[in-house]
């Protein structure tokens, strides 16, 4: 007899990922399994290789049926989340996968999303210094987006040790087309994006401010490409050298303890497909002999560790389980 | 302390993907973990998505290491499991990954293969009739091929009733490449396979005694293709009916209490994505408005139920485990 | 001064090859290039790799319009050819890429597409016996479907020589993704299809009577995969012999003229992407030496020698030009 | 009767995309053919797209077979070339694709490459100032590498116009797997690469003396990443603005009558597969609204402008033929 868990936007591929680590998860039970356009549908045809709960049917989202849980995860479209949790008691934990609750500056909120914000909750990256208890001691969590949680791993402690300027900082990162979500459109057709790479929102993403508040960087460029792959984000973050510091040992001596953050052995570098349903993100950095600027380049499953595996670390946190709990921090590659 | 397993041939696909579910696995510690040219390799350079055991080091294949073990997993290059279980006592068990001992025709053997025939070890596919028990009882198995389990489970219940004909059945079975190994070979670089099908030894493949003794078929025409994904086979198998009896019905009835093989609901078909990294098999069955003829789709991890999940299966079985410990229905997706 | 073709539904996958084949043609001039809710883009946001024209705007399909030129190309979605079609003048030469007009058999069109039979046009597949001729004479041809394009050359050969029985044939083809069109539908996103091999329509696809038509098959099973890869078809047709004639003799007998279908040497096997981005299709038969069934595999590009450069091979002959005018036999590969 | 032009090196991804644009140049007819190990082998099985030389023999590499062309192609292994290129008398042009000749700068090329430089040709980049003449007057010209022709047409004008900063460029290319060859190989395995971005030579590329030659930057951080697709880079330059003028402005002025260089509309950014098969570079720049910094896009074909089509653009030059002869600006997509 566990714990209950629901999730609200359970259709989606976040919400898939979420269901597959709900279901083998050793302390968790799950709860209600809601959608909006495709309530009433059995789980099994929405995502078909969630074979030992297929027969599920997907609900409209009830409140008070999500309020018969010990914790919700809310996988909505962005934007949707806040109405959602404004209808969950407070005894009711909330772990939000979207983007409504992450920041902390109102008006960065409203430059880059619009609307109104929806207030601030409890940043969910346990990495992040003094985080992990936090989270612990809060009934209401935002969890890291996917592309700021593959940076924020790679740069905050650089930024917070000395050792790399905050300011011009500069992250291309790549990703797989299950981060742009399931709503059919023409451009994430399979035939578009099978060999192909495609950056888009060039020069100005809504996720800057989220990257900047994380990491502590003043200023960012930030492209973000699709790459022709279902899964993981790639990101090379260079930053200018403030010492003479190595920077791959002040990564070691940030994540000497960490379960799930791993500064690779020298000489190898992180590539995605060995973090694929994994909640681990590896690292790797050097200083480029040209340009002498800190390169960090850091990989990651943006379903796990960038969405649905750190949504569930977080949950084990909240709920006083072990961290580490139903989280495999081996990857299934190939 | 549970259980210790070893694995000989663990820098291949199946090597790693038996690492992998050994690494989680609840019931069984990692013995000795051996490879050939590799050995002294880091298993984090040679499997880089095995963070859990990253630091061990192959060593090379010495019987005596292997002996310490309770079950050794041999994932060897087609025709080296014989010398090497050869070595190993009896009371250490052992599952061959390889098809050295497969078949119990010695000249089918020798037509296909070439070389003399090893001997004849209980096969692995415990969906059979009376092949679970005969698992369990057994310190040798030969796990069955990854292009037969997909077949096999296809189309032997509806052979053994009487329902299709064992005669001129026809299959086309597509794999991902993971399939034809690790060795660096022109024909499998990314370059040549992705946007490729391509199909291979037409006319003639080694597998087909297998394939004909596991399912009972007496003339079979099989023709493989390799697909451009990493993992998964999916085969059309097709026959002629003998009966007027529903071909799902019959597959429904064979599979009701198997806890991996799935007849999926009327009008969802299987597909491979869904079995990725799982020890399902997914199938479905209708017959063909123009012909008459009995078609099934099956559908499974090459490296899962068609090689690693599989044998770790078959050693909850030998090894008196619950035969599920370890294994996961779901699948990894998208 | 060359002759003008127009392209009505050339938003489409088939209608930007036609763009890109009627660009580079050295005889033809493009005419009017008309879609439908895609009408006021420009060609360079829709097709962004046709940089030569990419400045060009999509107009409403006007038939006054379309009637300007020597010959219309209809890239329409299935069913809305005839309507169009009806509006233009008998001077105008009109190749329809759709299923409007292919079958002879109304009670067929009526059972697999439902609706009226508009009517049967020349069939679009000159290497069929007599048919070069037609198509050179008719201003109405109907091109051949993709599937159909790449079973019909694998078999009819070897039903007219009596060498392959008509009755119980067993075709497995799998397409690449541009097959199933540009309309942004959830199974076709590239998370979706990338790493999966998906069947659809089995037991019952509407291709088939088209295929029995082309092919002369009396009875056939046809089961179409969805394949990881933008482009190409790799269909595998298996045949009773009724005789001991070699199959590949006799394809190479049929096509030994022919500029555009290749029976490749002895021990090469078709793969798809040695086709991508010509009008050719790659052939090889041997007969299985299990089941004694003749095997014939056949790779073509779908949107090439199955749909648009088909369709310009035609529109050549209709036209008096040379036949093999602006087409490739050379694929585009890696 | 036309000129003639030989490739040594054909059996490799570049020589096979350089014997595709031969066969179909109208002013080109193919000389001799020639491999290494591949030496003896058909066209049609080392390059089975090749239909319509399919039959040709690659020879050994003959100096005086060779040399009874107007222009040899070499499409050698990286640093093979100077030998061959010695023994071929002055009257023959050659096109080297290779890297021996690029560099101005000897230490340079010690320091990168190693062993002896072997000296300097015309850099065979028509879209830098004064290059076209000057290529056209040469009869030894060192081909633009790919990730340097990517980058070069994106940066050099800009910091010709003085409008970007030498100094502290910051670029991170991705690059399909032909770029990395042909030659098999563990890491290429299309078990490997599908499904995986990965970075590599991090921190020190020995592309880097090449691109700073080629575009004037001072200092440059050059990160590259190996992407799950056969054909082509995407670049993404970031650099310091000197100056208000808008780069993008900068970029068309400079492309303004270049027939393969294309700054794309306002909105749209480049992306690969518009460019596979053409030899056309498409670019995109804009001011990144947090950092400041300009930000320029740049892709292309790596075979195509990167390597064989760039190739033969040089080769029409040197020959006085038309520039764009036998070369597309439109791409092959999806």
């Amino acid at each position: 007899m566990g714990l209950t868990v629901s999730v609200a936007g359970a259709s989606g591929y976040a919400g898939g990922e979420l269901l597959r680590l709900i279901s083998a998860h050793p302390h968790l039970d799950l709860g209600a399994v809601t959608a909006h356009s495709q309530a009433g549908a059995r789980l099994g045809d929405v995502h078909p290789q969630l074979v030992s709960i297929g027969d599920r049917v997907l609900t409209s989202a009830d409140p008070a049926a999500l309020a018969e849980s010990d914790l919700v995860f809310l996988a909505l479209p962005h934007g949707q989340s806040a109405a959602l949790a404004a209808q969950l008691p407070e005894r009711v934990k909330v772990v939000d996968l979207g983007a409504d609750f992450r920041l902390r500056d109102a008006s960065s909120w409203e430059r880059y999303y619009g609307g109104p914000h929806a207030g601030t909750w409890t940043y969910g990256l346990p990495e992040l210094p003094g985080q992990r208890a936090e989270i612990a001691a809060s009934a209401r969590v935002a969890a890291t987006g996917c592309y700021a949680a593959t940076i924020t791993l790679a740069l905050a402690p650089l930024i917070a040790a000395g050792v790399a300027a905050p300011t011009d900082v500069v992250v291309v990162a790549a990703s797989g087309t299950s981060g742009a979500g399931k709503s059919p459109k023409t451009h994430l057709l399979g035939s578009e994006v099978m060999g192909d790479l495609s950056p888009y929102k060039v020069g100005a993403h809504q996720h800057v401010p989220e990257i900047k508040q994380a990491t502590g960087a003043v200023s960012l460029s930030f492209t973000p490409v699709l790459a022709p792959m279902p899964r993981g984000i790639l990101a090379t973050v260079t930053a200018v050298p403030l010492t003479d510091a190595d920077p791959r040992e002040v990564l070691r001596a940030a994540y000497a303890d960490e379960p799930f953050v791993h500064v690779l052995p020298e000489g190898r570098w992180p590539h995605t497909a060995a973090t694929a349903g994994s909640n681990s993100c590896h690292l790797q950095s050097t200083v480029d002999v040209d340009s002498g600027r800190i390169i960090v380049v850091s990989a990651l499953d943006n379903l796990g560790k960038g969405a649905a595996a750190q949504a569930v670390q977080c949950a084990n946190l909240m709920l006083g389980l072990p961290e580490t709990a139903g989280l495999s921090v081996d990857g299934v590659s190939p």
